[in-house]
């Protein structure tokens, strides 16, 4: 309060509290072409010393050029509403990272001055990150629900057709020949059932049994099956601790993940490569496990990485929706990293995929670790 | 050019920055418990006028109860963090909106100085709800996507079976009984198919037949239907533009869509109320068309309101996802909206939905307009 009081009541404050939010400040004079920054903005934008005042044009190049067309769209929306804002990709200039800024201003108050447009800029990265993270669960969610309620309606129909069936099977005569239709109906409505299964298992509605599970011996064990499993144009690495990692998982569904999530890695290496499995442990405090949405405390890490082809970056954020399918996310075939992410979901823990094009595809199990 | 050439290099731009951006700055004594906030930070929180410095709680009741606990958990973060973020929703205490706010901050770099927190807050309303507009539309395409892999795969599941059984059931002799039998398990495979037929629509793959729609004829002739199906509780209303209003839709697939939508209207008024059915005309620009990611334009608009138990705002946000329901989202039941979804998303248009619990709820089609 002390402080507070002996402020005088009209002391301007932007300036530390710019500060303290991080954020840049830029003005751009839309008849000149020529803009200018303040020290934090060119941070932000991740630009080399350059000349000041800049022109518009070297500040757009900041951003990677996939963004481009998006950010002159949200410029020439300036002209009809007077106000710009846009959330786009910067690659940082010195360290190469790509981060998410969002750029928000508008045409200047003082009427008398020719247009000029003045706003702040803000790193997002980490803040998109945990948006994106919240939509990506709910949208699993969804997408669980729906998987939930079309095998329990295919089921009973399933149901209904097998028991008739087999009801008309005791009640009629026939011959070998008829025998085999029967047998390939039955086939079917198997194989749908089967189906039915693993849409179970993507509403999270197959029994799982939780327990503790050594996971540093269940991928010892593994290891031989994976061998067997690979193509000999794949080189197998396995990384475990000295000692025993003891996480709460389901021991058979975490097994046939790995095994499925090592075939996705194989098929994102047509021309070969190197296959890693590896185990660690890590510790998340509050603020991470916010982030992930988990509870904070001890994690085993089993991380299944490749040096295939990589998923792009649009594609990593639908990597995990059942069925989904990109050329350059071929590793999403099928619905193994679904199910790794239900298992590791339903353990307490989550998922993590990190990929570059051209380098390879990290994925990452996290499971509540017992110490 | 000249403009920024006429300006001192070193001078601060601080301020109108953040006039132009639309911020307001705060700053919060941590020792004291009392907080300090520019004009335009008082004016974002809606805060009627009120004594300086003023109390941290007192700010924070500008929030709904709702999300305090969400923003006490933010502020104890500080301590770890030396950072504040959060984006939490106010009532207006003088018009009673709803408004985002988002607040970033960070402790006061003056080491010297006692704990002070100081950042900036903004209105993040719409950019928020684009942003959520986004995420619910690739929500869908997922979910879609998903529908359609199912209904694929098992439309490959009961050919196989339906094929099997026919040829089965001319191989072999059987009773009258044994017929039913046979008959039961063909009327399984078609609710089965039936079913399948309506996961195609939902992903989309159901042909469509576009043409121009006379949409004002179609609500007329549209009535009598609906006052017949409807309980004698619910009063109809329909109010249509004196000339015709023609759109670019499927005739038919709208007619299911408008019957569906009442007759969720009415499961969502047990006690009776009013159905109201009206068409008009609105013209987006740019910028509005993109808030919903349609082409610029005239669209008619179809809406189907009803006095009823209304939505809550977090189910609104899901309400169109197939399947989903809550109690307070009764409206939802079936697949009816999620039809009326893709239906408007494949016309060009999409759909709008409001609700306030207790009052009702208001479902808008907008369909590209032909004049």
């Amino acid at each position: 309060m002390s402080i507070l009081r002996s402020l005088p009541e009209q002391v301007d404050f932007e300036a530390p509290a710019l500060a303290a939010a991080g954020l840049g400040q830029w003005e751009i004079d839309l008849s000149s072409d020529s803009a200018r920054c303040s020290p934090r903005a060119e941070a932000l934008l991740g630009l080399a010393q350059g000349p000041s005042p800049r022109t518009l044009s070297s500040l757009l190049d900041a951003f990677i050029p996939e963004d481009r067309s998006a950010i002159a769209a949200a410029f020439s929306m300036v002209r009809s509403t007077g106000c710009l804002q846009f959330e786009r990709r910067i690659r940082h200039a010195i360290d190469g990272t790509i981060r998410w800024l969002h750029v928000k201003g508008g045409l200047s108050e003082d009427a008398s001055a020719p247009a000029r447009l003045m706003g702040i800029v803000a790193d997002v990265t980490e803040w998109r990150s945990h948006q994106e993270r919240r939509h990506q669960s709910e949208s699993m969610a969804a997408i669980s629900h729906v998987c939930g309620r079309i095998a329990h309606d295919y089921n009973n129909f399933l149901m209904a057709v097998g028991t008739n069936l087999e009801m008309y099977e005791e009640q009629v005569t026939g011959s070998e020949r008829a025998r085999r239709f029967y047998d390939a109906a039955q086939d079917g409505l198997q194989r749908g059932a089967r189906f039915n299964e693993s849409l179970m298992s993507l509403a999270g509605r197959h029994q799982l049994h939780l327990a503790p599970v050594r996971v540093d011996a269940l991928l010892l064990a593994l290891e031989p099956a994976l061998r067997t499993q690979m193509e000999a144009t794949i080189n197998i690495e396995l990384l475990r601790p000295s000692g025993p990692l003891i996480c709460t998982t389901d021991a058979r569904q975490l097994e046939a993940a790995i095994q499925q999530l090592a075939t996705n890695a194989q098929d994102a290496m047509p021309g070969g490569g190197t296959l890693r499995l590896s185990l660690k442990e890590r510790v998340f405090d509050d603020r991470e496990a916010a982030t992930y949405g988990v509870a904070p405390g001890p994690f085993g890490v089993i991380a299944v990485d490749d040096t295939g082809i990589g998923i792009d970056a649009d594609g990593i954020a639908h990597v995990v929706e059942p069925f989904f399918t990109t050329k350059a996310a071929r590793r999403a075939k099928g619905l193994g990293l679904s199910l790794a992410y239900m298992l590791a979901r339903r353990s307490g823990g989550f998922i993590d995929i990190a990929s570059r094009l051209g380098q390879g595809t990290s994925v990452q199990i996290y499971l509540p670790h017992i110490i």
